[in-house]
């Protein structure tokens, strides 16, 4: 049970390296007759794609999906859809110098532990490089929802840099444009200039920093999620815990609700139109672990890059003392492009809750 | 796919309704040869029980298991073990004011928006009652960690509640005995104290309050958890965030992340005898998704109990203004109570990985 | 993976050894709405149960089904649904002359190899009790299918006993009263009453004899199954071969396939109505692995009983030479309570396959 | 679920259409550690390849397959590993005749419905081209097995072919070079001779003709298989089922079994040094679902192959009644490359439960 595979109906299996030939996924349960080119995987790849922006890694990853399997005629076939990106400049030397020796914060010394070895270039399995397949399985997946006839919006950004918080009264009128409209991906403009100085100076500094990102689900329909263990809220909080540097997640009041009352922390019901809303979220959307139709809101806590530049020290494999600067071109702050990673989640973990509502429900 | 299993290689399925006739079980993948009585269930499902204290709702329930398959002369077959709990002092007429009205902060509204139904007694199995199966799964995994031969510790406590906040310096030498020394669960004394005069404090005001477990596990062998989607901090991000009322989930430096640069949060690496360990645990314990052999730190934010005394406003099944004010006995703190079920997750999925690991490595 | 559960968006886990305290299935996947009550269980329950006719095993299990869980009103909730069965008339003394040896056919041996004990009384968890779950499960499955809307038949009959093998022409219009016509379910009359006399003939010897059962299943749309691993024909497969005694399983011309031709096998495809069906039916029903609206053909080989009275060599737990003449009560032919048991695990995979393809299908 | 991963343990994902760019496997649950070369993978997929002589069809595939992931420094990494196999002389021009009529026999009519759509250009995703992959892994489990110590061998041949049936007296003692010592994997070189006699004699009247393989594997510990659903006969049941054209699996006596009596059929136990094994093997080497330790004896029926040069009746998609000769390069008869499929697909099993055993078992 190597846990490789991500959700039920919809169901996602990746494989693949940083330096390796190719990262690959294979989608399962996908509806046949739904058009897919090329050319849909390229705004999101884009967004996740290193090299991007003054502020994240200079690597070049050209990132140019092949699909190998699963389509015709430019449609899907709804049998399983596989999806290849192949590897290019990598800078195998670059590593050498860590082959002997455990990176703190990185997966060298528990990977060792582990399977007795471990692909040292760039990480190998524990590679960021895998969330390349992630990115286009969330493609996928979005594409599946608005199949399905779903007017699903998934929008994150930047909540956090640092001390730096964002403002945003309104997260779920957030559009993606208010998101793009700055290279660290944070939609008020006040706190993203000072995201990005300070951003600059870490990296002045050879240092990384951390933040939080926010998530935004809207369109949803009362009824996805599962009452007991598949709670939407368990398998959204997977999702997150999955991606690579995340230390926390929370829904709506998140840990703020330790501090609140019921009185306080209730969100009351009314009506309107023939919908029923609440007049607040602090359930972020989901209640009994199934969507209530109210916005569903997820923050994820994301840890300053373990790749820096400064020395710092450590063992080698070995058990002997040692010190290390990471010599690679890594992200001062992963925040940025985590954004895109984590709606891509967040859409396959709504496409698999649409596919496995239409099983049980009544119509 | 309702969801309604947990774990691959340790695996749990549940049923059950709060005033149904019984919560039950089926756990597969236990080893045989456990010696398993009745009286081993005793010491956990006392501490999650209601009325334990008065802090604790005053509801009573026995909550005594019985075996019904799995075990021949008191030890396990290694086929499928099946726990049953009868439920009894069900006071189904407390519920009757609330079948067609939507309680705020309760699954009653999605429950009868995906299902077309819903079974309004006390929740039915959106009732927090389905947690007694997992305190039992959750006993049963910790024989199966110990019969493996790993000394795993899980020890729980309150570590928040509202704005008070314990001081533990060392989460990882807190005791069960620590713990229970209090009725609000928190080692720190003087914390303690006031947790529980503010819990008297909102009951009288017919509120509830808030707040904060931090769940530490210790004797963990490097290199469990899978490196992509089933990392050890995903399953149990998962586990914590499908029970109720939890809001928030971190590990290790969780949210405070955010704030700390690279240098701050990179934990070094040591070597002590013939163990590699880091001079801090700002990564909790899981490194890549797989357990480094420090400490595993695992917070969860609890939201204040839905259910409270005092009227709100909410709308009926048909959609009409409507007030409410919940009338069971109902915990105005689930802190307290939440302990021994976030332990239970915790040795689940620990016992998961134990027995996944196993299957796979190299020895 | 104690391998413990079967079906994926259809649902079944089970538990229970034939002299523990009870067996019990938990099904998930049920959608809301649909009554059940206890009646509902009696006629599949009634024809699996021992001691229903002379030819049959005489011990007495009154098999009264309670419902623990999923179920509110007299109506399925869509959450799990739990059914147990008591065991009672346990006559475990029968069994004490087994404990220390292997019954030749049997699962003693194994199961000592495997977990390196055993529940002996009767078998355990091996035991053919376990199949009284499959059959409350098949009955849910068919509310299921009707539920959806589905006119789905499923009706099995005992094709051969030894060397008798009945005449059925027209398989697909055998009825229920057909096959209950006599106490073998035999629907060729002259047959039956050979096979019964064989039966009785075996069992006056002491001994046991096997027999073919054929299932067939009729009204299923074309279009469920999967076209790689989960061909319908594969999970039928597994179900059918999941259940005790069977040595071997067929779809429509089956082995008689091995001596055909291309031209001969073909099934030629016309159209009648708006219907597009098969001149012959050689391929059962499923062709690539997904069903073709004609009827399904299945064909399942038993083996007999390995409990017979007559003395037999053997071993000891320890290895020693001894002998053994199994003293409970046993069937002399398993077929004619066979039937049941195997319908209702074709009912549990056409109703999980139903499922699957409402979650991916377009509508 | 679209069902396209097979095993719990070792596990199997794959992709591909028989005239898309290429087919591919992701395996995980691979050990650390297992040295692996592409020359490895050669021995079997060129058993499977078309064209390997003249009873087979004569397309070219060069079958070569690339690792794409899971491999560093030529040994796995205990990660997802990901084999893709290119297709190559795809002559989609072929297919164009078939692309508005229904090939009997053939899975283009189910897909269509199931679908709305499919890949006409050689089946598509239900062309036997997938079964490249199920070789690759097959490879794979091999090597898994021989990893953790098994010396399991799992050994295919030719029993019948049309009414020719070989005479094999001691199946666990064929070899592999029994088996390759003639174009038709049949170690009975008389039997041998006259069934390639009937496949060029079917061949030149442009018809095809089916047979039975008979696959033994050896070597295997006792106590492998689970106790209920997940048998090791239902596993490798579903395996074989899984595979196309296959109309009959069964185990050790198999159909024979239903004419024999409980003394005939019983295999009595002995004691042979410290081993216990059985005078005769009607079991097959699986007892109540789990391994005996004798050998393991699978026999499949396998149709006919459905595409032949004669002219059928059938429809055309849009119900008109048509002709249709199959024009593409066919096997006469399947047999022969079903020997290395369905060895596979054994190997595949085993691992799955080798590994799946490890996680349970005390040592």
């Amino acid at each position: 049970m190597s846990g490789n595979s991500f959700g039920q109906s919809f169901r996602i299996t990746t494989a693949g390296e940083s330096h390796g030939p190719a990262n690959l996924v294979i989608i399962d349960g996908v509806p046949a007759g739904i058009p897919l080119a090329l050319d849909d995987f390229k705004p999101d790849l884009d967004r996740r794609r290193p090299g991007q922006s003054r502020i994240t890694t200079q690597r070049k990853e050209p990132d140019t999906p092949q699909i190998l399997a699963g389509i015709f005629d430019g449609k899907t076939t709804g049998t399983a859809l596989a999806i290849m990106i192949a590897n290019r400049d990598s800078r195998s030397s670059d590593y050498l110098a860590i082959r002997d020796v455990y990176r703190p914060g990185h997966a060298d010394y528990t990977f060792d532990a582990k399977y007795g070895r471990r692909d040292y270039r760039g990480g190998g399995r524990s590679s960021a490089r895998e969330t390349v397949t992630r990115v286009v399985a969330g493609t996928v997946a979005r594409k599946v929802l608005a199949h399905l006839g779903f007017r699903v919006q998934i929008n994150g950004f930047v909540k956090q840099v640092g001390d730096i918080v964002a403002k945003i009264n309104h997260p779920e009128k957030v559009s993606r444009a208010d998101v793009e409209a700055n290279i660290v991906r944070c939609p008020d403009p006040q706190a993203a200039k000072k995201m990005i100085d300070l951003i600059d100076k870490v990296r002045s500094q050879r240092d990384s920093i951390g933040g939080i990102a926010e998530i935004v689900a809207t369109g949803i329909p009362v009824g996805w999620g599962e009452p007991v263990f598949d709670k939407l809220k368990a398998d959204l909080g997977k999702a997150m815990f999955s991606l690579p540097a995340v230390t926390g997640v929370e829904f709506g009041s998140g840990f703020k609700a330790a501090q609140l009352r019921g009185t306080e922390h209730n969100d009351l019901f009314y009506k309107k139109g023939n919908k029923i809303l609440t007049h607040t979220n602090h359930h972020g959307g989901i209640l009994g672990g199934i969507s209530s139709g109210m916005p569903i809101i997820i923050r994820c806590a994301v840890k300053p890059t373990s790749s820096i530049a400064q020395e710092q020290t450590t063992v080698t494999t070995g058990g002997e003392k040692a010190t290390i600067s990471t010599k690679g071109r890594h992200d001062p702050c992963l925040l940025p492009r985590f954004i895109p990673i984590a709606e891509a989640m967040t859409a396959v973990v709504l496409a698999d809750h649409a596919l496995r509502q239409r099983a049980q429900q009544n119509k």
